[in-house]
């Protein structure tokens, strides 16, 4: 029987991340990665497939990450973990035992009750490359694309599926898009770009059914309106892929797999982490329906530090998300100031604005905004976003630094910043600090 | 006689921080701020006028920053300072008496002991409108142009100047431009994309004297080469000016006016903040050479909101520096490795290189280079420098917030981080946290 020491099943960005940093920890230790998969897509990259690199070859993870660095790769699908016996069961390759076993498997989309779906050019999020490389080509043939769901990948589709000269219609059932990651503001400012860019959006409206014979011709909506549609894409979520671990009879709920802080399941020699796992909430410890890329590589980091020997602690999911639609980037860290207060925290928010440039007329200037919210009785940050351009990306980072150390206003309006005319904003408007001291001005003034 | 409850001294990045920060704290006090120049530049942007901006007055910080909020606003030089009374003289409007002065006096380039510094043609970075609007005019009539230091002012300069077709030679004393800044290495990418620009670099020589009749004509250098000279930038560093302060019996030594944590002076009702001030390393206490906008203006945050109450603290400069050249932009927070080793620190780093979009295809991607640097014993991170393209603006704000909060190797390795295609790194990829993980590594088995 085949024996490793570590086998960790997924490979998307949880499993590889788990098995590299198990390398990082235990390079004495033999590590195999087991996933179905033939080519892995990074996952977050798979809107961009349609518009902007063109190809799904394009948008794939290297099998040499993981051959430079030790990690064993099989193809194959896991059918089985004989807890006991510490031995999984695969189709072709018979039993393999285990010391320590990491369950990286991801989620797949949720099914929605609408009769239709099953039609044909009825497309879901798949980390599929024939399936996405199959939408690809049937894009060249239509006209009409209806996009089911306005998060983030709803929005990054249909935007995408634009540049391909489509007519584009987003249907999201909340009154905005991109409503569960930001506040009102931003989701309108996202609408308005979006609208600007010839995308129509449909919101407070729900999906009732997929209509045409055999393939799609058209979309009915829940107000009666019926969307010509040659291209449905559904995009409202995922949830988690819990199978293996159930029938191997570990702790899941509705969440995930259980796991505890140490990314341990019920099974203390089986660990899990990304999509298919639980997670709390960095600012309440109650459960959370984050499902990120970034979320799943850090609890990879935690799990596979943790595999032998308890190195790391999961401090729960913060949840930094960015998007971006042609140049305007928004991100958002932490709470922003509606579940803040819908969680129940006393809140105290600044907001500044002013060029990312100094003077404004540098190349490249976006004006970016910034609002930070804060917890009113501890002092503490915990939430925040940016609008902008591309520095966005990395400016909501140093967000998601504060929230971390947990900093308070008075010592974000002394944060010590590095500024340079052509790449931020100048040291006077610099807008997190402004935006804390206008913060810390409420909480001393409460 | 005239009365404020606070004026400020100095109208340039600390001036108008603190005296914006005093109004806030103190809405009801009145606040003056007195400045020499009829118009104030922004500082760092000066480089930029001769090649992007092109016009001194699209470098210029508007007034309303100050009658917007609230701060009076006076273009008078001060004369005087009486202790005692608690009292200024002015040439033009006598005496103003106030409860609370600030002074943000700032610096003025240093005087080298070289012959013919005072020929016509040879130009120091002064914030001075006119000086500078000169400086553009002659720019149009000359063909070689000699930069001494190789500094971040000599080589923002020396690559504005070479924007206007002109030849362009740097003259540097140390073995390589940026040293005070960077790591070597940093330091030989700068070089080699300014050599890539057609600019001239002579380093580990000194200029001997200028030579010229009535103008400069030629420089001549320790290794007894003679450089063809229309124009000579001086860009060598500054000093602060103390005149002021210590003709009102402050305690002044070489640094700058002696300051306390609260930014306050020998005498408790005069904060001092900005180049004026003396500094100290958040890493050893020890006096600090560094100078720059950023650092103002945190320290006249401090000094603004402890005018009347002491409510901030300054835990030293850290010195977060950010420079671009074109498109490559270098930063660093905190301890270079040389630095760190230097100060007696045991150190551990950490490098990670990764494209800063993903997939690698997204447009606009450059590739990001990481350095981390750790304190060996207490495991936390001292400093850190990043390469890369205009995203390393905002990302050594990370590594600042880092720097600032303490944190180990361990802690960010597992940073909660927010990632997207079309502006960052990918998670797995994530350069910041990879190069902690190995630092992290390196801690462990030392």
């Amino acid at each position: 029987m085949k024996k490793y020491n570590v086998i960790v099943i997924g490979g998307s960005a949880a499993g590889i991340t788990a098995a590299l940093t198990a390398k990082r920890y235990y390079p004495d230790k033999s590590i195999l990665l087991i996933r179905k998969e033939e080519k892995v897509l990074i996952p977050c990259g798979i809107p961009y497939i349609f518009g902007t690199v063109k190809k799904v070859e394009k948008n794939l993870i290297p099998d040499e990450i993981l051959s430079n660095n030790g990690v064993n790769l099989m193809v194959e699908e896991v059918s089985s973990i004989d807890r006991k016996q510490k031995v999984i069961s695969t189709l072709e390759n018979g039993p393999i035992s285990y010391d320590k076993l990491v369950l990286a498997t991801g989620s797949e989309p949720i099914e929605l009750p609408i009769p239709g779906l099953d039609k044909k050019n009825v497309f879901f999020v798949k980390k599929d490359t024939q399936y996405l490389n199959n939408i690809l080509q049937q894009l060249k043939e239509v006209k009409d694309v209806v996009v089911l769901g306005g998060g983030f990948i709803g929005v990054e589709f249909a935007d995408e599926f634009k540049k391909n000269g489509l007519n584009v219609t987003i249907v999201e059932m909340l009154p905005h898009c991109l409503m569960l990651a930001f506040e009102e503001e931003v989701c309108k400012i996202a609408e308005d770009k979006l609208t600007s860019r010839g995308i129509k959006i449909i919101t407070n409206t729900k999906v009732e059914e997929i209509l045409g014979e055999d393939a799609v011709t058209e979309v009915k909506l829940s107000n009666g309106q019926k969307l010509k549609a040659d291209i449905v894409l559904v995009g409202v979520g995922v949830r988690p892929n819990v199978k293996l671990a159930e029938e191997a009879g570990l702790e899941v709920n509705r969440n995930g797999i259980v796991v505890y802080s140490s990314m341990q399941t019920s099974d203390e020699h089986i660990f899990a982490c990304g999509d298919c796992a639980i997670k709390c909430s960095f600012f309440t410890g109650k459960p959370s329906g984050l499902r990120l890329a970034s979320i799943a590589s850090i609890e990879a980091r935690i799990a596979g530090a943790n595999l032998f020997k308890l190195h790391r602690h999961n401090v729960g999911a913060i949840g930094v998300f960015t998007t971006a639609i042609g140049e305007l980037v928004m991100a958002n860290a932490g709470l922003t100031e509606r579940a803040a207060r819908e969680e129940g925290f006393e809140v105290c928010c600044g907001q500044a604005e002013a060029p990312d440039r100094h003077p404004g007329s540098m190349p490249g200037m976006s004006h970016m905004k910034v609002k930070l919210v804060f917890n009113k009785n501890t002092e503490e940050i915990i939430g925040g976003h940016a609008i902008g351009g591309s520095s966005v990306g990395e400016f909501i980072n140093v967000i998601s630094a504060c929230i971390q150390n947990k900093m308070k206003a008075n010592d974000i309006a002394v944060f010590q910043i590095g500024t340079h005319p052509a790449v931020t904003a100048s040291p006077i408007s610099y807008q997190m600090v402004n935006a804390a001291e206008i913060a810390n001005m409420a909480i001393k003034n409460r």
